[in-house]
């Protein structure tokens, strides 16, 4: 039946939080940490990424709405020697939820850092035997009425 | 040192091939295997999703090249009682390969088959304790020069 | 005078059903029913395209504003043994009408319908000396103040 | 099976021509000869929104390829007292067709003439009971290999 | 840290006025005057190519909101022998003020007056010598609450 | 006569070089060179914007053709107390010019500065009395045939 109808549906606040994880080597780990990586700094770049994906969510999922997002925020931890833990906070005033855009934004920040240090993670081979996004998921959501 | 410049790279056959799972509850996959999903069939319309996806890559990932593809496919096999596997196939003919392509068919199919059954996968409280992304890698990479 | 200007517009309920026809071979049609295209099933394609379109449409058309829409919906119906009728709904609250929008929606799924069969519609020069889009209409717009 | 695999066609010169009508009031008609529409020159907009929308095909139609196109061109013209003519050139260097971009050109500019005229074609209560667009079909497409 | 957070921000009613010059050959000058450009209409290609980047603000500025706009108008005028002068006026009901929509609707409209007339102010090495787009600013903003 | 027919140009090499300066206030400049501007680095975010930008630009620009860009570099520099000078290279393997697409990376890199910074320039009434976009042009162009 497609796109629901949120019509009837009163415009109220809400929040979602979602996380996921990249695993890399340890040296490149090191080399994000050291601020060595050619392109720039990848955490950086995907926090961008995330933000412009976020926002777009509604031309990259058939049948999700657009929704005016008051805020997208996204942190990243190292969290031990081969993984980078991503999450994404969006907010919004909006007559249905906000964890796709949120799953939207931590996606894009991970395909964003593998873009950006894939010249190390690559092996003689040109394979990445070893690189994983992982364990992507939504930790929250809710709304205030 | 942002985007790389592939102006010196001869333009060649390129072809990635990416895949990833989303791990679902055994009753939302039942409804996927017996097409009872309210909004439609996840896996045509997350194939759609995947194929504009990676058509997209250039706008969504900030050092991405604007690559013409050849085409893009996508698979899905129901693995398991509680998984589905994602695989894109991307081709095109080009100065730099398609890997983020792939990635990126994958994590947005991921997404869409999410929004189609978000509403079978929620808890009482509004949760997603068990749904996860999982396992997104780059399977194989060539080029034929 | 380019974009009307809309800011003492009060935010009302608008709905537009808009309507258009494509005309096929009868082989066509019967391909179409038997579900035996060789890209996948037309009209379930369509509608995605439709629901895209129907969302884009202030980036299509230059002096449209960007409307949220509540839902938009799709209907396709074999009419008779040559056509094909799709039907768009689009709903909203918003300060202008959106049959733009519910017109979008149909051209961009006739536009598809015709992409996902062309290999049939061809003639043996690679013409189409009988396929057509017709009869795109605007059945119905109304707002509830 | 999706997207068509163009990786062994050859990168020729290929050409396509649609066409298509919108019928209007004949008062609208004048109005349009006589320059006096309230937003601008409907003919004038409608020529880049068509190609406008004809570059961005392949975001548009689900399964379309990236086409770098050489060329769009409108044409258009006031056929009777009633009804204006589309036409609209696309040529590429690439390998598949595009009667595709051709079409989206002819249907964006026909819904961007609506929406300039809209203000005159409503009736009394808000409605159009004669405003169609009609006959959009591929006058010819070629390549040269 | 990146987006600001406007989630507690009343929704009322903005508008911002941005101005900016194009600086050109006298010659050019005389050619929009008389209607003689190649290409059509600098300044009616222009408004269309504001209107448009106005309201994809949100997706050229990282950190922009996503805002539905009311209208926006520009305005040309020639102001000497060589410069053009841009004024973009924008208006919404939102959290956030249109300040950078303003200023993206007169850098788009000056870069595509450029786009316009390029073929008359390269000189015969193909370089733009004297070719500016100078003095852009905002004139003005305020919010209504 | 809209957009040029470029199908009988070879594909060859193009590189333009296009710079432009923001006029800021000095304390502005300070917090710049300091690394304390609240959503981030400026220079950085801008960055990312003008790659993007250069990108799409024949989706902002009407007549621009879909060209797919080898590289995009930017530089900046704070020049005196007062500017910043952003500078932009493109590379391309095409049939037409790339200056639009490197000016397109000028303005939106100026454009995202602004954003980045606005907080701090503007006075106690909200204006913007000093901040300034200031010549903006085409430092260079060729073709290597």
């Amino acid at each position: 039946m497609g796109m629901i109808d949120i019509s009837n549906k009163p415009i109220v606040r809400r929040t979602a939080k979602a996380a996921g994880k990249i695993r890399l080597s340890a040296s490149t780990i090191e080399e994000i940490r050291a601020g060595t990586i050619r392109k720039g700094d990848p955490l950086a770049v995907a926090e961008l990424s995330a933000i412009s994906g976020a926002k777009q969510t509604a031309a990259l999922i058939p049948f999700c709405h657009q929704i005016p997002l008051d805020t997208v925020s996204e942190e990243f931890e190292i969290i031990n020697a081969r993984e980078i833990m991503v999450t994404c906070i969006v907010k919004t005033r909006a007559g249905t939820g906000v964890e796709m855009e949120a799953l939207v934004g931590v996606t894009m920040a991970l395909n964003t850092i593998w873009d950006m240090v894939k010249y190390l993670e690559k092996d003689e081979q040109g394979q990445y035997p070893d690189t994983r996004m992982t364990d992507i998921r939504v930790l929250h959501k809710e709304k205030i009425e």
